[in-house]
């Protein structure tokens, strides 16, 4: 049995780099050489609370579902992939037959396996087996580093196929981080034609004009709300995302969106409990959908990375070897929020 | 200059039955013999507080925003209803051409002109003068009182409208005061075939099961999400209408939806601000959706009632004659939630 | 190895009767002892030319998707049903696993096994196994051979949903065969408060008042467009459903149905081509949507029907035992059309 | 009275450039000088024919529904534009409280006022009345001619928006004509990521490349079925635009789309009638949607065009002043198809 290098997370603050066995992919699995992985707000949340949303670390497991790699082997029913094929994971396997995959919402399967949620071993590991089903090639423009961010680009395309916005929409994300930026050039590729984006740190601001935002808002020093209102001829915008899990940005959201706009929220809230203001709810008869991960969206977010008009390459601005995983999270825990996007390359 | 009576409200507890000139119908008018009247919660409220919702008053007026009454005079311009006519009046006059009215959103209307919102007179009076676009005629088989309930009819029609929901949906209801027992109907009538009622009062809970509730839960003594859990097999309801404006309502609606499904808020919240826990919002992905009133519903309200479809009589607990809507408003104040509804006759 | 009779379709006209084996089932499979079988329209079609759709007889098989049973044995991975469970049959087993699939639409699954269409034996004989996860539970108030008219009705159903009607839309349906009375009833539980049927049997018609028809109209002797325009004050209909397949039916929904209604088609034409006015399509920015059976709304329908809010026992016009299936088609190929609805009893 | 040029239509060939009266403009009107007017295929129509959809000439008017001018002259009520703004115009006023306004599908409205659609007076002429409901600034980055683009663009973005079309979905753009080419980059900038134009003329196809599809086909040479097919990995595309009005087109857009896919019907028909294979209707549970004119997208066709993302000046092919405005006729009559967008500036 072959060995290979994988990151074990066993609780808070408890990263081990270990030596384990090479999988055996199944009849349905190919098995991945692992190129690239990014770093998601969610590793570094187990790493610091040993949770994560609904998730706890019950056993040890392999963090890691933005990746991609190289085919290295493939299961003897798998006729679509062939050793050599560069490819990108949608991590979550679907069941397939419950009732949240019959009616097309397979991000609600009842039955998910997740690569990288526990008890799935996820990414940060020098080899993965992963089902046939929920991998995608790779075109020749885009590396793996891009590769990896297509986990996160498919939950801003899902973001922005969740708000129903049409051509000529105006549209403002709060919070431009990763998810943030993806989603302001995924909207704009949809049809907005304003784009505004918020945070409380320039630099992000900076890449997030750069990105082609129309108008950024930095928080900390200027109302949102009122600025949002005032490039929007007072009405508001028909879409705010809201990308930062603030529940600041919660409140302003229901203020700054027009009457009968939509909400989309797609942070995760660092409190459990969060308050607001609920007069706008109905007297401007708003819809809010929340975004879970994301269905039926890789191939949509692959050709808009492969054509360019969505850029991955901005936001990587950190690059570890996997057996400098700790350093890399330490330092993210240091400055959170100034590294956009960091890589693990195992 | 002819007389008639009619109730202003001067500020809290300051109702005053005065006499008043008779309206003189414009060309697009029709001069209506008022016949009822429904009393509304925000009605009440004004009668409190002297506001309701994002209005208040400053200046005396006429309240009443749900009534039906009899022609007794047509505007020159008005070709479609005469002298005689019985009908029932949607309240909201639209402009017609802002943003909001040409999307088919009337009710966002920016220069909506409502009967009983100040500063607009509305139906607690002997004669008002209605635009006739806004006017309905009311079928033979159904009473000035019912005529009346149009327009909360009207409310449930459009929440059911937004709730999307289709044929073999399950529904419940939060608060089975008029709203919630008429959403109740509605519901089942576009083909709910699971409805669950909940309210704090048996009394009410007996109606929504006499008017079809398939299961009724008193949340003072039942934990309602773990009984709505058991009612759908553990996956909870694809719709919930949040008809009580209550937090611990509001809170228990993301907990008894099933993931991916529709919470639709129609109570007015009594509180400014409340607060609910957030993680379901994305974790189930659901979407929220206000509800203001109403749009190209009232046909379809009439229709319902008129086939019997939606029952009304039900709901009247008492009638009033005008000269006593101060007794009337008294009552309601008093015993909070007992009476249903209550029809004031000018 | 124990024996059975069973019903193989050879080709044109040759439906034979024959003793085959009982089948084993799989370890996700039930055996059926099947208790009622309907006789679809496209049954005949198999029976009279060979072929059906796209569908052709290149081996015998046995006919038959709209059936219901008593289970008498399960496999062994079957944990959700067991010996002696009364269930419906949804005949289609889907992949899972395919685009259609993932996307919710598992009509369209492009591995689709369908029980009944060729090569895959349906309800024509006394056992049947089929997979666990497309049996639903018959309520203790459902027939069998209710039962059996499941299927019709989830064609119906699919119709609705797909019709996007909301309440107090007014509907025409053309053509009153089975499928056209399951349209009527479903839509008027969805919501439709005007419903007019049409046909060229006064017989048939007789029994859409009967189910639930506002108006009926014997298209052989009234001008059905003429009609339906002076029912609903000269604008046509909201929705019309074409189920009857004939050109003139077609021809007419572009007229009958109002600007921006919908064209619901569920009816197969019998021509390979058909040709109609195209300047409606256009100028009244019409709306037309194929139904190709059903996805997801095999609860739907059982809820309707169990509680009697559609009623299917009225379109039972025959009763045959298996024996006499050939008896039983000629009939229905004699009479065409006369017959409601035949049931073959295994 | 000042006096101005106008071109009449009395019939068939029959344009005369006369001397008319410069209108008045009422209190909500503006007067504009006329600038750009572009020549859309219905005006050819009513010079070859008489007659165009459901239109007929009864008296001489005044054709252009395409145009944009500069404001000489308020009205009294207009307080949001002035003299000297560059406008251009949506040609359509609507009445503001048929059904059709109401639901906000104000391109239906029962009393469209629409300038250059008899008896309503368009473009052709050097001065224009025009409500000030239904004008929009032209941004400074934009010509007149570009601005009298607006109205076929705002086709194509109601073409796109009635399309459904979500981020990564593929397309078929049957037709390149100014229509056609309008579509296919109205269809990217809403997210679609594979585009495919057709035509029969290698002309229009070479412009359609430049404009950014991705395929293009010569349906005079090529059999654009099979190769919409293999250019979708067999699938078929997940929306065809029928923007030809050719029978042919209309046929094969049921085969070049995808199952559950759309087709959306832009073109008018040459011929009263047309056949098709019904087959894939129901087969394929396919949508077809028509589209007539717009509603609710001028905004959204001007911010497209002002940021570049649609491109207009490549489809002028042809600028003629008012005078030879008869020689611009003929010319397009001559060489039908050749000429892309002929601007007439009066």
């Amino acid at each position: 049995m072959k060995k290979m290098k994988a990151a074990y997370i066993y609780g808070p603050y408890d990263l081990r780099l270990k030596e384990a066995e090479i999988p055996e992919p199944t009849a349905d699995e190919v098995l991945l050489r692992v190129k690239a992985v990014g770093v998601c707000g969610s590793d570094i949340h187990f790493y610091l609370t040993g949770r994560s949303g609904a998730f706890t670390i019950t056993q040890p497991f392999v963090m890691g579902h933005e990746f991609a790699g190289e085919i290295v082997e493939v299961g003897e029913d798998v006729k679509d992939f062939k050793k050599g094929d560069r490819v990108t994971v949608e991590p979550g396997v679907p069941c397939g037959s419950c009732f949240y995959c019959r009616i097309g919402r397979y991000n609600l399967c009842e039955n998910l396996k997740f690569y990288g949620a526990p008890p799935y071993d996820g990414g940060y590991r020098e080899y993965a087996a992963v089902n046939h089903r929920v991998i995608f090639k790779l075109p020749p423009s885009l590396s793996f580093e891009e590769g990896a961010l297509m986990e996160p680009l498919a939950v801003a395309v899902q973001a922005v196929k969740r708000s129903g916005l049409s051509a000529g929409d105006s549209v403002a994300v709060f919070g431009s981080g990763p998810i943030g930026l993806l989603i302001l050039q995924a909207a704009r590729e949809a049809g907005a034609t304003l784009t505004i984006a918020t945070d409380i740190l320039d630099y992000r601001l900076k890449l997030a004009e750069s990105l082609g935002a129309d108008h950024v808002v930095n928080v900390s020093s200027e109302d949102a709300v009122k600025s949002i209102r005032e490039m929007t001829g007072g009405r508001g915008v028909d879409v705010v995302f809201e990308a930062s899990g603030a529940q600041a940005a919660f409140k302003a959201a229901f203020e700054a969106v027009r009457s009968g706009g939509v909400i989309v929220q797609v942070g995760i809230f660092e409190h459990e409990e969060i308050s607001f203001k609920p007069v706008f709810l109905t007297a401007k008869e708003l819809d809010i959908k929340g975004v879970f991960r994301y269905a039926n969206v890789f191939p949509a977010a692959i050709s808009l990375a492969s054509q360019g008009r969505v850029k991955l390459k901005p936001l990587i601005t950190h690059i570890f070897p996997l057996e400098q995983i700790k350093e890399a999270f330490q330092m993210i825990v240091e400055k959170r929020g100034n590294p956009v996007k960091v890589i693990i390359k195992p």
